[in-house]
């Protein structure tokens, strides 16, 4: 039995939720951990992230996104709307606005309370078995990292943890 | 330390959600591994499916789904309704039609978007505590592998790895 | 490799979903058992209650609920509203009100369906990366455990299971 961690940044460029397909990066933290069964287990730290795995649609919307992926934010803005007001939301109070504020933050960069409601509800870390050293996806599962804060430009780190023999 | 690996084949009969109990398949799954403490993670490595815990309702529906399930299955129908349309999501494109074309099957076995965007939302695992030779379910909960693709009779594969020692 | 197990017991007062934070509980429990590097999953095994990693909001409503996590349970207000009647969900039923009666229970006891269906909604635990001896949180990262059951007061138990070296 062995444990091996590694990580991977991505960027976040665009303006809304962005979805980062991680899948091969999984793939490679299996491989270079040289576990053939167990699991891995793929986490955001970020509170507005999530980790999640679909099916690749092949068709993707006329900015890139996949449709699968535009679908479930579709539903995702009817649940949580992206803020676009401030006392649309309870969050962000005067506290965190001070805290922001004293430690060189813009105030508008904590209107991204839609982005910490979404990253709660489709979770933050996905565990998946690993067979024959190989994460078991299926022929057309793919894991996406989501980041839901369109608020600013971010570097975001995801996590690979493979425990297994 | 050691890990163990098992899996079970469920049959979705019914054209709507269907939720198969495999309570029974993860106590087995655990006994089998031998391991006394640890974790056991189930898993669906299909993107149409979900595993969840839930109470044991007691009562059914008249065909034969647990209330509490069926109350689930409600608010889904309102988050992501069941697709009864081509038009009605994004998903399926014209790519993916032509893909499925090529490889067999029939183009409305994609009208399935609902059960992708509901199987994201559950999640496709479960991570359960293992204690004394069993996974820690309390009094009345059930491990349940849901299967949200209502388009067509499937067989489906349950993951269950088990490590610890 | 190794594996290492806690609880720790939380008493949840308010009729109301009520969230504790457990952050030092998880710190706590990895510190202990000497690992390293690994995971450590976090898990409820009450069917009315999830865990959750959110950051922390720093302000609070009038009866101490913080920003995020009430801007979270106003929109699970609206997917499962809080169960004020009979008959407003389908559970409970005959069958399981007649077993609750058996077992000295009340029966309102069990007008708790929204509890149910929001802790699976949320789900029944986070598996966190440890690194360094330490669950990777990042820097405002908090570990909640939601007692979603407002029926009545309740001792809860939660689940601490690090695997590592």
């Amino acid at each position: 039995m062995t444990v091996h961690h590694a990580t991977v940044k991505v960027h976040s460029q665009l303006h809304k939720p962005q979805f980062h397909d991680v899948t091969g990066d999984v793939v490679a933290a299996v491989a270079a951990s040289g576990i053939a069964m167990g699991t891995v287990n793929v986490y955001s730290q970020h509170t507005t992230c999530s980790v999640l795995i679909q099916e690749e649609a092949m068709d993707q919307t006329l900015d890139g996104v996949e449709l699968l992926l535009q679908d479930m934010a579709n539903y995702l803005e009817r649940i949580a709307p992206t803020c676009r007001h401030e006392g649309q939301y309870l969050h962000p109070g005067p506290k965190h606005l001070a805290y922001a504020e004293a430690h060189g933050e813009e105030g508008w960069w904590s209107l991204n309370t839609d982005a910490h409601l979404r990253s709660v509800l489709l979770g933050r870390s996905e565990t998946i078995p690993v067979l024959d050293g190989k994460p078991e996806l299926g022929e057309f599962g793919r894991v996406y990292f989501a980041d839901f804060d369109g608020v600013r430009q971010r570097d975001r780190t995801v996590h690979f943890t493979v425990i297994g023999e």
